[in-house]
C-alpha cells in the first residue's frame, strides 16, 4: 500500500494519529513520575523517550504542544526533578490509564493503583512496580518550532535495576524482566531476544555474543 | 542494584555506553537510506527514530556528534531526501552490519547484501527487504548543545506498507510483520502484541480493542 503526502493530509485526524504514531516501529514504554511544589504526585505514560548520549548520560523525551494542561511538564519545569520508570507486562493496564486527562489535583498513582516509591531522598516518586527506575534532572528544554513540541533533555542521576539483568559488559537485558514496547498510541508489545551481535567492523565477520 | 551519578561516571567508556543505551527500554529499529550527489548510496542502522507529531507528520532521529565521518547525515544535508525503513527479524544481521565504518566510497547496500529499491522517482533508496518504508524530506536540524548531538527533523512524504497490517482506524500492526526492536547497542528483539487498549478517560473503564 502506498500513501502520499496528500493522502496523509486528507485522513481523518484520529486515523492519521494512529497511522503516523505506528510507522516508526516499536517505541519505548515508560512512566514519568513527578511531584509538584505542593507535593501532589503525577504519573504519565510516554512512548517518546530517546537515548541522547552516554557521557554525560542524557535522555530526552518529546513534550506535546503547550495549550492543554501538561501537569508532568509543569512539575519538571518547577522542580527540575523527575523519574523514568520502565513498563512491564504486568502493568500495561494501569500504565495506559495514566494517559487519561485527570484534573490537576488528582494523582495518577491513586487513580491507577500504581505505587509511588521514594528512594534515596529523591524529590520525585518512582514506580514501585517498575523494574528499571531512573532519577533524572532537567538540563534543557529545546523547542521544535515546526509543530510546537519540545525536546526535554535530562541528565541521569541514579539508576535502579535488578542485578540479574546486568551483563558483565554493561548491557542491561531489559527484555529478561518483562519490559514492553509500544506500537502506535495504545498497543503494548512483549519483547524477546533474537540475537546479540558483536561490534561491526568493515572487514571482520559479525558473531553472535 | 543502585548506581549513582558518580558510579556511572567511573564506568569504563564502552561499559557505560552499553548501560546507558539499554536503560530507556526497547528502541525502534530502522535503516536510513540516502544517496549523495555523486549517486553513491548509503545505509545506516538507527535506534533513535522518534515520532514528533502527526499533523504535519514529522519524525526525528538523533544524530551523533560531528567529528567522525557521518555519511548519512552529510547526504541528508546535501540532498534533503532520505528514507526510513523498518528492520524485521530476517534482516537483523545485515542491518547491524551497516554500523561498521565503511569508507565513503563503499555502499552499505553492497557490503551487507541488502537491496536498494527505487520507488516513485524518489531520490533516496528504500530497502527492498523492509516492510514499512517512509520517504522523508529534511525540515530542520536542531542542535542539542549539551553533548553536540542533533535532532534531525523530517517530514513524511510517502509511506509504503503491506495492506494486511493496516487496521480500519489507521493503526499499523507493525508487530504482525516481524518488525523488531533494539535493546542497547547490539541486541535485536522480536515483538508480540499483548494488548490494545481503548482511549483512556478519567471516569470510564478501559477496554481491550
Amino acid at each position: 500500500m502506498h500513501l502520499t503526502l496528500e493522502d496523509i493530509r486528507q485522513l481523518e485526524k484520529r486515523h492519521r494519529a494512529n497511522l503516523i504514531n505506528s510507522i516508526t516501529g516499536v517505541k519505548s514504554a515508560n512512566l514519568i513520575g513527578t511531584r509538584n511544589k505542593e507535593c501532589n504526585t503525577n504519573l504519565s505514560v510516554v512512548s517518546s523517550v530517546v537515548h541522547l548520549g552516554s557521557n554525560p548520560a542524557l535522555i530526552g523525551y518529546i513534550q506535546r504542544p503547550r495549550g492543554v494542561e501538561r501537569h508532568t511538564f509543569e512539575n519538571i519545569i518547577s522542580t527540575k526533578k523527575y523519574t523514568i520508570n520502565s513498563i512491564n507486562s504486568a502493568i500495561t493496564y494501569p500504565a495506559h490509564k495514566t494517559s487519561a486527562r485527570y484534573p490537576r489535583e488528582k494523582s495518577e498513582f491513586e487513580e491507577t493503583g500504581l505505587t509511588p516509591e521514594w528512594l534515596n531522598d529523591f524529590y520525585a516518586p518512582f514506580v514501585k512496580e517498575s523494574n528499571i527506575k531512573i532519577a533524572m534532572e532537567l538540563v534543557e528544554v529545546i523547542p521544535i518550532p515546526m509543530n510546537d513540541t519540545e525536546l526535554v533533555v535530562g541528565k541521569v542521576l541514579e539508576i535502579y535495576f535488578p542485578s540479574a539483568i546486568y551483563k558483565t559488559d554493561g548491557h542491561l537485558a531489559v527484555y529478561e524482566t518483562g519490559t514492553v514496547g509500544i506500537s502506535g498510541l495504545d498497543t503494548y508489545l512483549s519483547t524477546e531476544k533474537i540475537a546479540r551481535y558483536s561490534y561491526a567492523k568493515p572487514d571482520e565477520p559479525i558473531i553472535e555474543i
